[in-house]
């Protein structure tokens, strides 16, 4: 009975990781640039990040942290100061070590031989080294502090399989580092970041997460405390979204990061980062993306409405584009989600149905098509990206609203999908988290035997560390399992570890992940 | 009799290069990173470059162009193909090696001799040859054409001599790379691009810029075509502040980016770059600073008024700072230059005095300083930072407007403000260009003799080309002098060449410059 088509050849229950990378092809969003691992992001991939970055900024700079620009490249010497994250960054590392390229006599370039850098340098894969160093200037006393900086860069992590968006060998990110005076106001603002990321990622990228504490297996390198926020792709799959990091004292140590304190004694400061990068794209699209391709919450789509007239390279098409330009001007006029909206009119060349399909593959939450009937009647055909469908006859669920009335209603209708798309997420988040599991076999046999997309598990652990952590890792690692976090806003533990049988002292979620 | 007491020690007629450097450190817009080249652009120097960006970008989307992003790094095999362009980018590249550190046993860490890359990779000194790639992939036919893309990245070229801001190893900058059917369309970009920087240097930056095309000689390598905006700074030197490149079709033949034509034969695109860097705080600082630091454009001013209150750390304090902060929402709800005024309530600790001399080094437009008795009296006192001392009693000249006059005229001060620094600033350009000069030692003498800022000289020429124009290249060089440019607004010539003493062809700019 059903008509329905879908916009793409691969359906996400067929094979999920082939269906990923026909989102990022069909919806235009990047392809692989040639270049091992790096990525070129294009114009609706990088509008989305654009957008993403937007928002973020201003959250950003609502909590007075201030942009700066530190140096890509960092001084090898700066990486021996931190034995753990040398250790965590060391095997991934793009080196320079020439300053010139000769000619090698065959037609190529080679580096040549006499521009050696005497001290080779880093491309930075994070910038905690460099960015101490300036601290280390600007901090003298506690008048100084709290320092509060973040940059917009990209970073380079050799990294030896990649996957557009979720690992790149380049990519780009933001990343706070913050200096204070005292470890309560370090994990203040480590909390702070991580609540931010939390409200960026549910109100922005409608992507639900679970803000939590990773397990010491898993902190960044040199942290004392890594927290996260975890999203749920619809395999099922973690992802990790952002991270926040209190790092104690061990860089300001390294650096020489210390100040007078209203004592006059000299202290180290403790210090924070956080980061998140365009893995979010990635984020984005698994959670929100279906058979049809991808579906770009209002908030962060570069264009929220795109307005297609019907043209038939036909006199009659100027009255229709300028129209659609009054249409345009008279959405552009509104507002949702506190910005005025953003609206494209596609007059570029071709007919109105393709163009429809490229703007379902790239997800443009609205699509509206004018005819001349449609101008004669003052009425427009309206599709919701995220109600594509009707389901009773396999058609596009076109709607046919007045045009005044659409105008009005246009911000309203914009929220409502970045609201449903926020909803289904979670729906589908919350009912793929499986509790009560008090058995590690029963934890095994749900991953191995649950089914295709067994979600995540919420357990009870005693909270091991050292060599019984280690062990803990292993067992998970053997069925492809790691702890994504101590969910901070799970109850209270009550029964027996999973793992030991020990008394339980909190919760954690086990998951597959990216 | 004069009180004046400027707020840098270093005068600009006393050594402008110092007081180059005076300026940047005492507004704190920079500072050396410790990495060869590279600097840290602190906060308020990064404030100024996202409001350029911003400004430059909505003028760059509004042109049609779209952002993308490509790979940071370039494999060497991309820069053998076009002669000229690694010719001149060879000499300054950083090239990365290996992809792995590891312990050299001595407590250090080395390039991982088992981690050499098979093919050196290029950190992109510009992207032509990465982005090329990338066109040949996009463009298939006519259709495709024009295909308007732009990047904002880092670039690095590994400067023998840096100094901040002007020429550093790595720089910020944005790179926009275009593609097109034939020259007349590729050139219509080109003089697109060169008149968007034009615009945006004069309107938002208080810039005043001559455009015009550069000689042979100091083309972009690879090039047809190179025009540039040129800015005079304080001391009569040229900054080239902008360039936008006409390439041919020799981008096109190294990439192979090829389409079919409406005829359905192959063609090979017409295609242009054009980029603008971190370059232009630099000009912005050696145009508008002056002897107590910076002076800000307001279009680019992280802020554009500051308010101080003048706290007494007493309990009155916070009423007087509720007073200030509804006068922050007053302004902040009035407009200048088409945005929402910009406005920081500074209530750091510190005297109100020394506060206000931060905000003059820094160069915020406007600075507001309110004690009890203006609370009480409704009045505020004011200073433009344009107009900063008053001469006849050597005092900072500040006025007292009663509140609400000050609130409804704020944006009318600051576009007068912004109006005069670009005033100013053309003034002394245009009395420091010397015309009407026919012979070649007048023009040394000019130089050599002609007083501490010689500024530039427009003479006339034949426009020389290959050995003939070596020769006079070396002539220019033996002063010390470079062509700038040959002004899109030139009257055309009537006279003989300065050089040769043929029939001249046009007038060019002569000038000593960064």
């Amino acid at each position: 009975m059903s008509q329905i088509r879908h916009a793409l050849t691969v359906k996400r229950e067929d094979d999920f990781a082939k269906w990923y990378q026909e989102v990022i092809s069909a919806a235009d969003l990047a392809e692989e640039s040639g270049v091992r691992g790096c990525m070129v992001i294009k114009p609706w991939g990088y509008g989305i990040w654009e957008r993403i970055q937007r928002l973020m900024d201003d959250r950003i700079k609502a909590a007075g942290v201030q942009n700066c620009y530190f140096p890509l490249f960092i001084p090898l010497a700066n990486f021996t100061r931190e034995a753990e994250h040398v250790e965590g960054f060391a095997k991934e590392m793009a080196v320079v070590t020439h300053h010139r390229l000769i000619a090698d006599g065959k037609g190529g370039l080679i580096p040549d031989p006499a521009a050696k850098l005497e001290e080779p340098l880093v491309v930075r894969p994070t910038s905690e080294t460099i960015i101490g160093d300036a601290m280390a200037r600007w901090v003298q006393s506690w008048r100084d502090l709290p320092l509060l900086t973040n940059q917009w860069a990209n970073v380079v992590r050799w990294e030896m399989r990649t996957r557009m968006f979720l690992r790149t060998s380049e990519f780009l990110w933001q990343e706070g580092h913050t200096a204070h005076e005292n470890r309560e106001q370090a994990l203040e603002e480590t909390h702070r970041a991580l609540e931010m990321y939390r409200a960026c990622a549910e109100d922005d990228l409608a992507l639900p997460v679970i803000a939590g504490e990773k397990p010491e297996n898993e902190r960044f390198p040199g942290a004392v405390e890594t927290w996260s926020i975890e999203a749920m792709m619809q395999d099922g799959k973690a992802l990790q979204a952002g991270t926040s990091h209190y790092l104690g004292t061990n860089f300001a140590h390294a650096a020489g990061i210390q100040y007078q304190d209203r004592e006059g004694a000299q202290q180290y400061c403790h210090t924070t980062s956080w980061g998140v990068s365009t893995r979010l794209i990635g984020g984005v699209i698994m959670t929100h993306g279906d058979d049809d391709g991808l579906r770009v919450p209002p908030a962060i789509a570069p264009q929220q409405i795109v307005i297609i007239p019907m043209l038939r390279e036909a006199p009659e098409d100027a009255e229709l584009i300028a129209y659609c330009a009054e249409l345009r001007v008279a959405l552009a006029g509104q507002s949702a989600l506190g910005e005025r909206l953003r609206i494209l009119l596609d007059t570029k060349p071709g007919k109105a149905a393709a163009k429809r399909w490229d703007w379902v593959r790239k997800g443009a939450p609205v699509i509206i098509e004018v005819g001349p009937r449609d101008m004669a009647e003052g009425k427009l055909a309206v599709l919701r990206r995220d109600r594509l469908w009707n389901t009773a006859n396999g058609k596009p669920a076109f709607t046919y609203p007045a045009q005044g009335e659409f105008v009005s209603g246009a911000g309203a209708l914009l929220e409502d999908i970045q609201q449903s798309l926020f909803d289904e997420a979670r729906a589908r988040r919350d009912a793929n988290i499986t509790r009560g599991i008090t058995e590690w076999q029963a934890v095994v046999d749900h991953f191995e035997k649950g089914g295709k997309y067994p979600g995540w598990v919420e357990v009870e652990w005693a909270k091991p560390t050292g060599a019984a952590l280690d062990t803990v890792v292993e067992k998970l690692k053997a069925v492809k399992l790691t702890i994504r976090n101590v969910p901070r806003d799970a109850q209270a533990a009550t029964g027996a570890c999973i793992f030991t049988g020990e008394p339980a002292v909190e919760r954690i979620l086990v998951a597959r992940a990216y």
